[in-house]
């Protein structure tokens, strides 16, 4: 670890933002996951009808990344992880989301319930909302005739057939979690992905004041592509290069300063690599994946890359000049 | 608090169980609590069904009554006894119900289970289950006229009218925690009640290897009577001697060496004191009650009244000839 840990603010949801959660604590402590609220499906999806709360699987598992090191850190972490299973009514329900969901109605405060869960787990970092209301992702979806129909519901739009041409959230302009915007401010580095492009990754960049905070930061801005695309869902059969396409055009804006790749899973590097370069982004390419042929990151490696990435940046971070307001 | 703390082991159930170790933990922090598991009602009662495990309500409020009077264990406190209130599977489940039964699921082992949320907390003192099994409560009641009948579980005789003849656990020869077995056998002081007399105090007694500890062991015995025998339910009109008659009729070798009693809760202090002086014990007659007309142990005054009775013994503790094997 460096001696000025870098201050750094991972977006995204899922097994893909664990993954990038689990490298990074290698690096620095001082992290923010800022996490998707837009699941509808399973244990989440049951407590937000219940309960009229954001679905917490998202930051349970976020936090269940960063949990310490130690036997207490993580007892309590494979507590939150662990499913009942029954055939009655708890059955599915992870226990971290319920004691995730008890806090915040306990204590009435988000950010603060998930603070407490944090100390729980003697987490290394912070891990936030990214809107302060639940929300619903729907998708323009082609089908193989060329029809446009509308696909709602995150756990829908994961497992779509056919090609997404746009995702959009419902309601259209959430309110940011406001210390995520404060994150994001203060961060040195930004971490994008890996994780489900559509429903996970691209989502965060839809909350117009997330959104801006990225715009507005000097921090720099590493994108992780996915180590494998899926045979089926909503990235079924897309190129590396095409996630960067589907990225700019949802967020024109968004500044991309490096992109990490695992060449395994770069079909057209030629291509990766002139996209990564309109993008103004260097292109890493470097193993990340565990190497046994499943399509999971592996964290030493993956903090490895990253700390490539921010070497080779070194100097430079917070130094960017800023975007004209 | 005495230089060296006298070892405690508290039986009993639900609020009157917290009344006392409320006392207790103002005195000592070698607490054993060991606690009824027979509850068959409630959010208790539908994970026994849905899980197939020790109904942990009781153990709950115990562990809760221990808790570190720090931010810490207060906020953990007040989040295992929070409620969720829905019109969907969740409601009224206690979160600390669902902590405890996830962590025997995880971890295998009820007594590990319990030490975690005793950690978490930072207990002072440890909660224990009276038996290995959850068991089931089953009472003869005599009513209006005469007739005898069975009524079946916890929550049934707890609300039951006529009178009750008399209380069987089955299974009825249950195996006992080792722990608590232990911990009664290593104690200074043992204190039985308040709390419901036939379903929260007599049980104990009928777990052949807590009864048996009891015999066997060189500490002294407080019985502490209740405030109120309310109006309904299962010991609605017994007057205070008559808890003891109770008491006698189900553990007739039970050594009793002091009963405390709240003088407005005594009808008849010459009979009280009579029954008291057959079982061998000594009567402290002391304001328990929190004098505001409710039926509620004040935590300092029970302390207090704890006190005088440790002290009129000082020196004999663990002293007492042990009766023959």
């Amino acid at each position: 670890m460096r001696a000025a840990s870098p201050a750094v603010v991972a977006l995204g949801g899922g097994h893909g933002l664990s993954a990038s959660l689990s490298a990074l604590r290698l690096m620095t402590d001082r992290i923010t996951a800022v996490v998707t609220v837009a699941d509808d499906g399973g244990s989440s999806g049951r407590l937000r009808d219940e309960l009229g709360v954001l679905p917490p699987g998202d930051l349970r598992m976020a936090l269940s990344a960063l949990c310490d090191d130690s036997d207490w850190g993580r007892t309590w972490r494979d507590l939150l992880q662990h499913r009942f299973s029954s055939s009655g009514d708890l059955d599915q329900h992870a226990v971290g989301n319920l004691l995730i969901v008890a806090l915040w109605e306990l204590l009435g405060d988000t950010v603060e319930g998930l603070d407490w869960v944090g100390k729980l787990l003697g987490a290394r970092g912070r891990v936030l909302p990214m809107a302060a209301v639940p929300l619903l992702i729907e998708a323009d979806v082609v089908d193989a005739t060329g029809a446009t129909r509308l696909v709602l519901g995150q756990s829908a739009v994961a497992v779509t057939t056919g090609t997404i041409s746009q995702v959009r959230l419902e309601p259209s302009d959430p309110p940011a979690c406001p210390e995520a915007v404060e994150a994001i401010e203060a961060a040195d580095w930004i971490v994008l992905g890996p994780g489900s492009w559509y429903t996970s990754v691209l989502p965060h960049l839809l909350v117009p004041g997330l959104r801006e905070a990225l715009h507005r930061t000097s921090a720099r801005t590493i994108v992780t592509l996915n180590l494998a695309s899926g045979e089926s869902g909503e990235t079924a059969g897309m190129r590396a290069d095409q996630y960067l396409d589907v990225l700019h055009a949802h967020a024109p804006e968004l500044r991309v300063d490096a992109v990490v790749a695992d060449p395994t899973a770069v079909e057209d590097v030629a291509a990766l690599a002139a996209r990564s370069a309109d993008l103004g982004a260097r292109l890493l390419l470097r193993q990340v994946s565990r190497g046994d042929g499943t399509p999971r990151h592996d964290p030493l490696r993956l903090a490895g890359a990253y700390s490539d990435v921010l070497d080779g940046f070194l100097g430079d971070v917070g130094t960017r000049e800023k975007p004209p307001e």
